[in-house]
């Protein structure tokens, strides 16, 4: 099978946790522009960089083509989230928004871009890796951009989470043979409940105290 | 035609636009580096990061090869730009010049980024965006290394000219049938113009305000 | 020679500074980590995206494989040493150990990044250019990341360290045909030789003053 056809060989349910991934870290982008009392036209800009950029940079390290360039539904994807936060009753958005969709968007694409790396021939390890760095790529590139303190150095678990949806995904799948549509919401309810448990009891790892 | 050749394809003025681009982003990477009192060989890392950032991710994205890395040609403008600063005298640099170095890289970049991205076969709306993210990179990079708040938070338009160059140039290029080495000029000077109000007037759109 | 098979060609040596930076580079993003007080998963985000984040934006941007996406090892070998620092006793790691490993990093991954530019058929200026860019990236992107200073700033001699390393291993096999594996190790030598005089007693060029 070329690797030009291998995406769509994820199958349904994953695709649609790769637009929900999307659509979410653009909401957080947007969300963040709002925070940060910008234009539309900036709430634009940061719903779609932080909406792709993960899923970007997992393409260019995997060598596939970037998922966003040669068709329109991405973007509008995007612009569509930027809208909607730019429109809708300011009070939906109130407190802990930014991290209940940053959360959604980490589990999301961690399963998403390790499901991508398997798809595209890379070896467990590399495809686990795949799925944690490009997971928690949005949310950095979103807080660089805003120059906030990354969300990474946040004391409750972050990468953990993205390493949870990734390994989880990539043993399912690849040791266990469990089916990728199977594998994928399992995957992403782990990590999403993890970090759900991250921010509402403060769940940790031990830090490093030496 | 094959891919390789079709930035020639692009025509003269374009062309000419791309390296007018380059060499005020590299001026005012080069600049940032002398307010923060660095040594030359970090004045001419800036003027090539600076000066090529924008123009890599945009050939990576679309799948070019990366315009600079077969050629001297584009290091040497970077380097001429970094040591033009270094020698002259710095009253020439006082005041708002890195702005209007930034401003005219930033419609220069758009206008390319647009053009390019419809010569490599993007559809309208990608292209549209990879000149307004393209456009915009060069400054976001170099205030990235320096540690400096990012020109995107500066409360005068600034996405928003990266976005009138490149939707310009799209709308006039592919749906109104205008040469690109005309619509190239008229996108680059209504987007240097804005910027221009902006930094002189303070033009600016409503902001966010829930 | 098929493009896939360059590297291979560059040699033992070559090879093992290769590693080698991966591996102190990989060290000195777990070392911050261990400063910013994280926990394990942490430490070995940071030391795979410092250790690898230099050479993959090279091999992006030679258009080479990104080179650790196709096995394990080199992942395996920034998780050892994100493994032994947090193992290890604190008093192993403190003073000015995350400057040395830094210094090491810098000077192998700007000679390796400058040969495999060659390798791949650059032209000398921009493999020139090549090693001295994924050089220093490796400190540039776990600084972002940690929100510290980038190291770019220090007073000392930073990017000029990055800058002879490439320029002799350049100048050494392109122009004065000395093997690579002699080439290699006298670039890497004559870098750290340098940076350790930066460290040790603040050698540095004139910055600007005007």
């Amino acid at each position: 099978m070329p690797a030009a056809h291998l995406p769509e060989a994820l199958g349904p349910i994953l695709e649609f946790l790769d637009m929900a991934g999307i659509a979410v870290f653009a909401l957080s982008g947007a969300l963040l522009a709002a925070v940060k009392k910008q234009t539309l036209v900036t709430f634009l800009f940061f719903a779609v960089v932080t909406g792709v950029g993960g899923g970007t940079v997992r393409d260019l390290l995997i060598g596939a083509p970037v998922f966003w360039v040669h068709e329109n539904q991405t973007l509008l994807i995007c612009f569509g989230a930027a809208l909607a936060l730019w429109l809708l009753p300011a009070r939906l958005w109130k407190g802990k928004t930014l991290l209940w969709l940053d959360a959604a968007g980490l589990a999301a694409y961690a399963t998403f871009g390790a499901a991508k790396g398997l798809a595209f021939g890379l070896a467990p390890l590399p495809a686990f890796a795949m799925g944690v760095l490009t997971g928690c790529l949005g949310g950095i590139i979103r807080d660089l951009l805003a120059g906030e303190p990354s969300i990474l150095m946040r004391p409750e678990l972050y990468v953990t989470v993205a390493a949870l949806s990734a390994a989880l995904f990539v043993a399912l799948t690849h040791y266990a043979g469990v089916p990728g549509d199977v594998a994928g919401p399992a995957a992403f309810l782990a990590g999403f409940a993890l970090r759900a448990g991250a921010i509402l009891r403060g769940w940790g790892l031990p830090v490093y105290s030496r």
